[in-house]
């Protein structure tokens, strides 16, 4: 029986001004990303990075829920004032924005009653219907309502909390992905590489990225595909043209 | 007479499937937002992360470019098959993809007419109408048509031509920023943050992001204003929390 490719895709957003002002590298789209695809079959299709105000997460929430089997959101779901995510989530999909018992057992339980304060109780506030993604590093629960996960926005914690996300997730077909990286520029290849794309336009992306490395300037060629058998081809047209043009490959 | 403040804003759109499949990191989002604050008063209120695909470049453009002053593009301008930002753009707005006579000459002196091949060529063509970002690193210019100014995706080139944008902007009001980093929890000062922020809502942005350093949690709180005196008035109003609630501040 032909295995049939099954595409499954997500978004990601991300919302936080620290980012939005360049204060902040965002490191959590290049993890989530791989993570989804090496482990889940997803393929991120589109990140947007907004600010911390309420009508525009609700905007965003509400088009790329319908837009994608998936939406990732990071950050804006700790204690203080400017974390609005679980609200804002519970506004847009018109459900209550209240305690989730078991988010607040978890809480209670992990500062004691007596340190748990307003700003603790407040990690324990949910859309109506929300369930839990586990969080193994400092307690605060993520949460799925409907195909919209929330994660927090510190990459340690996002790190050790996204296995937790994976029950909740369809797998797709996993995108494979070779690189060769060669000794010439761009322009020297484009005509035969875009050949190539054009023969594999289907089953294949091929991606061409410059890099500057041992103080030589180089060129990456990355082929991905959801079969192994279509990157094995690519491989073998991109080997013929490297030997035709007589380029170096680095490999490392 | 009293200084008005001019708000000024932005988008940044990235295109580039290697951004989107965690491959590359971006760093293109941070230097921008940060460049357009600090010399042009230019605040970036949206990002988006989309792939090379002309129908969803188009739509960004076309949408970007109705709600923010200015969109920058990065990436997909490059003699590959894969860069079809000009070409997108040339769509979007209804114009000829054509060779742009400066460019072309720019990029025949550069390389030579005997080496000037199709690929290099490719890096000419551009929608009717657009007026030159010069590039001082590696020749092949950006460009800006309509309120899009559409610049490389290598960061070190990027750099490189990020101050010929300049002078094709509108200045705006700078946002001023100070941090306070103190070793405590968000959820101790939550509450009191919350209300300081009210307080100040309409001119000073306040933020709250744990950090670990030095085997210590510990709490950034940054606030943002076009009005250094309000700024001032915030540090004051967290001083006297910090002293109130007998925080230690890390001076770095």
């Amino acid at each position: 029986m032909k295995k049939k490719n099954k595409k499954v895709n997500a978004a990601i957003l991300v919302i936080g001004n620290e980012i939005l002002s360049g204060r902040t590298q965002d490191k959590n789209v290049a993890f989530i990303s791989k993570w989804l695809n090496e482990n889940c079959g997803i393929s991120v299709k589109e990140v947007n990075i907004i600010p911390d105000t309420e009508k525009i997460i609700v905007n965003n929430i509400l088009d790329l829920s319908k837009r994608f089997n998936y939406v990732f959101t990071t950050g804006g779901i700790g204690p203080t004032h400017d974390d609005i995510t679980a609200k804002s989530i519970s506004k847009a999909f018109k459900v209550k924005y209240e305690y989730h018992k078991e988010a607040f057992q978890i809480l209670e339980n992990y500062y004691g009653k007596s340190k748990f304060n307003d700003g603790r109780k407040k990690m324990a506030k949910m859309p109506r219907g929300a369930k839990l993604i586990y969080n193994p590093s400092s307690a605060a629960p993520g949460f799925i309502l409907k195909n919209v996960l929330s994660l927090p926005g510190v990459p340690s914690i996002l790190n050790s909390m996204i296995e937790n996300s994976k029950k909740y997730l369809v797998k797709g077909s996993k995108t494979f992905s070779q690189t060769i990286n060669l000794f010439t520029v761009e322009s020297n290849i484009s005509k035969e590489l875009g050949i190539i794309q054009k023969r594999y336009k289907k089953n294949v992306d091929i991606g061409s990225y410059p890099f500057f490395r041992l103080g030589k300037i180089g060129v990456s060629i990355v082929f991905r595909s959801t079969t192994k058998k279509k990157l094995h081809n690519v491989k073998k047209e991109l080997e013929k043209l490297v030997k035709i043009k007589k380029i170096k490959i680095l490999r490392i």
